[in-house]
């Protein structure tokens, strides 16, 4: 029998990163730690003037890391099989877009003394939105010069991104920016330290967060500075000589283990380390994703990941937020689209109208759970915080239709898981249309663990099975099968995604499946969602709306008689 | 100085009767006291297998009326020029339609051994929605064969009134009903038995129930035989030769106190008597309704009552609940509006979605009162049991647009009171949209006293000033005006309501002033509600809804900026 071979997965969340240790023969995950961020809170450091404010401190980063992976080997070296130098490979993910601005030696300026106390010199964490003016004036001069950069990104440059960030900074924090030799991402600033980069000139990017964020495309590498200095001179300024051409897929060998790592970790020095992903696309990987299946990620917010493979045709698909060559699988078109609240609005009606009663996510689906598809008369759009797909318009908002003097607040939630669902069929819907095809739906995520009712609503309304992803650490599984591809067959890693995957990626065994008289009610409501969808959301008029309530009584009545 | 006078008004209510005894000079109230009713349920006997069922026990009504006026002639014993004799008049209130099964001696079928298990043989209350089919068959028949009773009466025969109710009884009763004499509303029962009639033959009946919920009028008194035939014709069978012609106003004496009843109350006998009235309509008296006056009772649902005089042109209004002669004043239409939930609304949202987290309705209404106009960004359809004028159709729901992640409990409350507020503009506008002016409000009712939030909201909303009646017995206080009519003034009361009123009724000093910032933002609110209104409770295709959200937010960014 061959030896065993492990891969480490690095999951840099909102809160903390995970650590987690994989067989790569057969994905089994024989070691998992966390390391919180000590900064702010929960590792957001905020300010109370201003909501749209949320940095992180980049020395979380470090402090975290070792923390999670001395846990992790720990945990590992209770099996008798495993020692640190079988890793062969170490992946990364992390959010974006989170900027950070550092010195030429990769060091962050929030470092410095002389920036202990100053926000703008931290990470820029991925929700923070202070850059919205920015965003809107680059979303402006891209629509006129350049559309084809929107139409990859979802029509909309949005603040939550790179260049927008940098523009505020620029602007408000001259004293920063002015210090920094360059304003980098966190997942290639992390692989930056663990393979040693110590200049920023030689500091690999990733494609993902390149992509997906900022713009760059392999057809058409970065905006040139004509566009930069079209939105603001001082952007273009910025910007010269300071675009990388070194842009990487995931999967891609950045470097080895540097010394200094391996000292802080007690692993091994020159270990493989895969070029970093964004956190949802590298769940993605970690769930199996594959061409005909979509990957959703149920958290606070929902995130759909879809795979096209890059030599055959594929159209713009407007209303998706990001399509970016090789952002998920090499060869492959990574597709990118999601709903902004979907834990977020199951949790906000909870939390306010129904606490401190002490009703519980768990009370309300058990009580939702024992009523049929179209019981309660209810409607929602799930558009509390915008929609993103396939709508792309921040300022939508909630609606509730349907209320009687009898409305209980279990028929609210399952009213709102419901649209939820209604919402993710829309965003299949638009894949469908445009040859993406969805055949099986793999689901991940908190929620994915948590709420059956939601999958089996997911089920009936989407008329497709869904699959729950085998490992409860999809996205550090992911980035530990890019830390196996990053290594190589050769080194007992493996040579592709594609076998890394059908090695360690797994599905649970329980699925759920679609009930046919379930499917046929949802099948109606779902016209009468779409019937909303389009009058409050579509700028185009709509069609009356009369008959919404009416349908609706008449659904419930009929559900009632059976 | 002239000898002073009192009325009695005797307000029959759902749960039990109030008696008030009033200074016919001045409106002093010197004595109050209820009666319970004490059969079932806060007086109303249900059936847990149908939730349509609501009736009453007839001989609630005469031991509640003992025991109210006692108690109301003992509290009104304490002021030194008050004695029983100088009680000049008796005005009587009741719900409607609330019909009765009576033998030919006016005793209630309840009263026999052989019914006392037997609901069909108790007062059918109001609120009783067993007859809904045959409520059904009545307007299809009249829309077919007598339009001009649907146009007074708002457009569809309701399941609450008489005649579907006899039917209902002579369908699945007719062992009660075949030992019925008549069938007769609950305020002509008590002013027969007050006046000791002792056959069912000499029974006055009021026009105000006769004529809102009996298709009544003074233009073609009963509808034909051969309409009730064509309904169904055990219903022409029953009509034929017990459709009286005694059909009186109230203010007109029906009689004098029996000597049964003066021993019961301690009354001399012989006091003149009104013909009842409908409690609302009677409460509008009492709150001085007049000309340009529109008065608000605002309970658990809304009821809205107008005059007009009946020497002047008046189209039909459509979408109104009744238009009858004589039914709040003699010599004036009675035009009556509402809002089927009201109170019902805003306890719903309480109850169902605050509680048991202990938040009252005066916590919410301190928080909501918070608030400036439009800056929650809610927008809600005040429609959770239907909507009863203008469009007339109970089958409507409600409807709450405008929700982020951040939306509060108080801000859902403050946008169902604005809600109401709206759906009372839209009654406002109906009114003078048909030569009916509403140049000032007068609100009662349990609200009224409670939530000054709600009157100014109504101020800003309807851009009027709203005054709140000075009684906080505005119902007992009308039948109190009314029996002083019926008196005369020669007997110490008064020769027309017109000059009762002037007396008897008076306003709240504090009432509440539109506030010009706030109408100009509800100005804008409402032009949404009424595009929401359209679209959703408008037959005809409604304009596209697309701008609401938008324009909402909009209109919230304004007011914060401010």
């Amino acid at each position: 029998m061959a030896e065993p071979h492990f891969s480490l997965g690095l999951d840099f969340g909102t809160s903390s990163i995970r650590a987690l240790v994989v067989s790569v023969d057969d994905g089994r995950e024989v070691g998992l730690a966390a390391g919180p961020f000590e900064h702010g809170s929960d590792g957001v450091i905020g300010d109370s003037r201003d909501p749209n404010i949320a940095r992180q401190h980049p020395g979380d980063y470090k402090t975290g890391a070792e923390k999670a992976i001395r846990g992790a080997l720990a945990q590992a070296a209770r099996e008798s099989e495993f020692r640190p130098d079988r890793i062969v490979g170490i992946g990364v993910d992390a959010t974006a877009s989170t900027p950070i601005p550092v010195d030429a030696e990769l060091q962050p300026l929030a470092n410095r003394p002389e920036f202990v106390d100053d926000l703008n010199a931290l990470a820029w964490l991925w929700k923070d939105h202070t850059a919205y003016a920015e965003a809107e004036a680059i979303t402006e001069i891209a629509a006129r010069d350049h559309p084809e950069y929107l139409a990859r990104i979802g029509g909309t440059y949005s603040s939550e991104w790179l260049f927008a960030k940098l523009l505020h900074c620029l602007r408000i924090a001259p004293h920063v920016i002015s210090q920094a030799a360059d304003w980098i991402e966190q997942g290639d600033y992390i692989v930056g330290f663990l393979t040693g980069v110590k200049s920023v000139r030689e500091l690999k990017r990733n494609v993902c967060a390149a992509g997906h964020k900022a713009m760059y495309s392999q057809e058409w590498g970065w905006p040139p500075l004509a566009f930069f200095n079209e939105v603001d001179p001082q952007l273009g300024q910025w910007c010269e000589g300071r675009l990388s051409d070194q842009v990487f897929a995931a999967g891609k060998r950045a470097g080895g283990l540097c010394p200094e790592w391996a000292e802080r970790t007690g692993l091994p020095a020159g270990i493989p380390v895969s070029m970093a992903g964004i956190d949802a696309h590298v769940g993605a990987v970690g769930a199996g994703i594959r061409t005909g299946t979509l990957v959703k990620i149920l958290g606070t917010s929902g995130c759909d990941m879809a795979v096209h493979p890059s030599d055959r045709t594929l159209p713009d698909i407007p209303g998706l937020c990001g399509i970016v060559q090789g952002s998920i699988l090499p060869g492959y078109y990574g597709l990118e689209a999601g709903q902004p609240a979907l834990g977020d609005l199951f949790g906000w009606f909870v939390r306010r109208f129904t606490r401190p009663a002490g009703l519980t996510h768990e009370d309300l689906t058990r009580d939702a759970a024992k009523l049929q598809p179209g019981e309660s008369g209810l409607l929602a759009l799930d558009w509390n915080n915008g929609n993103r797909c396939v709508l792309a318009d921040p300022r939508l908002t909630g609606l509730l239709v349907g209320q009687t003097l009898q409305t209980s607040p279990s028929e609210v939630y399952r009213a709102l898981l419901e649209a939820a669902a209604f919402g993710a069929r829309t965003i299949m819907q638009r894949f469908e249309d445009h040859a993406v095809s969805v055949d099986q739906v793999v689901v991940c995520g908190g929620i994915a663990e948590k709420n059956q009712l939601l999958l089996q609503i997911y089920a009936d309304v989407t008329d497709r099975p869904i699959f729950v992803s085998g490992s409860q650490e999809t996205c550090a599984l992911g980035a530990a099968i890019l830390g196996s591809v990053a290594a190589g067959q050769a080194a007992g890693g493996h040579d592709s995604v594609e076998t890394a995957h059908d090695a360690m990626s797994s599905l649970k065994e329980h699925h759920f499946t679609p009930n046919a008289g379930a499917c046929e009610v949802y099948d109606e409501l779902y016209q009468l969602y779409l019937e909303l969808y389009k009058a409050f959301g579509e700028k185009e008029q709509g069609p009356p709306l009369y008959g919404v309530m009416k349908t609706l009584i008449t659904i419930r009545e009929k559900v009632r008689q059976q």
